[in-house]
């Protein structure tokens, strides 16, 4: 049950939007300026990025909810995400993007341990100075949105499963700021 | 040396707004929700919650940074932080600040160990929901720019103390906006 007096009707942090709506605004406008409309590092290796973090910091609602975006722009198939929580380094995907997991799994444990060397295997396989800011800060913001999720101790979407695919949908073809409204 | 090309003139998180603008305006916009116009549950409490999860979290530059707010906030008195910082359950403090930062170092360390009876001692001091619910996204929100300014090995500033000095009382005057501009 959660700490606080939210909806019973909403779960995790939608509920928390919806508690708060003045936090809503900049929390939802951090993951839609991060995760959406990227091309190159794409919004599906994003997506990733933040469903390992959240993996990593076990909290449920998030990982269920991106992994849901990435399922989504992945056309339906979800089986990426269950290579990268088992062994992100011999998973389908690029060098590029093992070395960004590599660098936010640091980032999520302690952030001083990201090391040049991690960074320089990034930049090694074709990695921008952006891409690498942006992999550090999505890390860095699900550090956030998992602790808010778990220390306010709100609860996952009783319908199950296809309730985060559901707003998979409505948040890849409108905008993350659709979560304050539903 | 930070792990990406920034302004050397810049130090921390506001080399990293300079660096990249389109997300140094959610991230300010939080802060200034969070931090600033508040009474009851004061910009100096508020502070002072700020400074001990960036001291737990070990971040020299956020944690110089609004103990530069504690003290500009307090009178120029910045004895309160030491002491915060050394037992905040002894320090000279409300018992519902006590309550607070008892609740914002379970977020830091691992969110789910924020438990009702921690959150009932805040209640039981006379914290509102909205309270609760700011203290934890405050430590939530700091323990993403402390993994952001050290994950990507940010400098401090060189000119020392009076450097964050000066900058609390521009923020403390002006907004956090102004972040990012200097």
């Amino acid at each position: 049950m959660p700490h606080i007096k939210v909806s019973e009707n909403l779960a995790g942090i939608v509920s928390l939007f919806d508690f708060s709506p003045e936090t809503a605004e900049p929390l939802n406008a951090i993951a839609e300026v991060l995760l959406r409309g990227h091309e190159g590092y794409s919004d599906r290796d994003r997506e990733i990025v933040a469903t390992y973090v959240s993996y990593l910091n076990e909290c449920q609602f998030c990982m269920n909810t991106h992994a849901a975006m990435v399922k989504y722009l992945n056309e339906g198939d979800e089986a990426i995400v269950d290579a990268v929580k088992e062994d992100f380094e011999s998973a389908p995907i690029t060098e590029k993007l093992k070395a960004f997991l590599n660098i936010a799994g640091k980032v999520q444990q302690d952030a001083r341990r990201v090391l040049t060397k991690d960074v320089e295997r990034a930049k090694n396989a074709g990695a921008t100075d952006k891409e690498i800011h942006d992999t550090v800060l999505i890390a860095a913001a699900f550090c956030m949105y998992n602790k808010y999720v778990d220390g306010l101790a709100t609860v996952e979407w009783p319908e199950g499963k296809d309730k985060y695919d559901e707003r998979a949908k409505l948040t890849a073809e409108g905008s993350y700021f659709h979560q304050k409204f539903s």
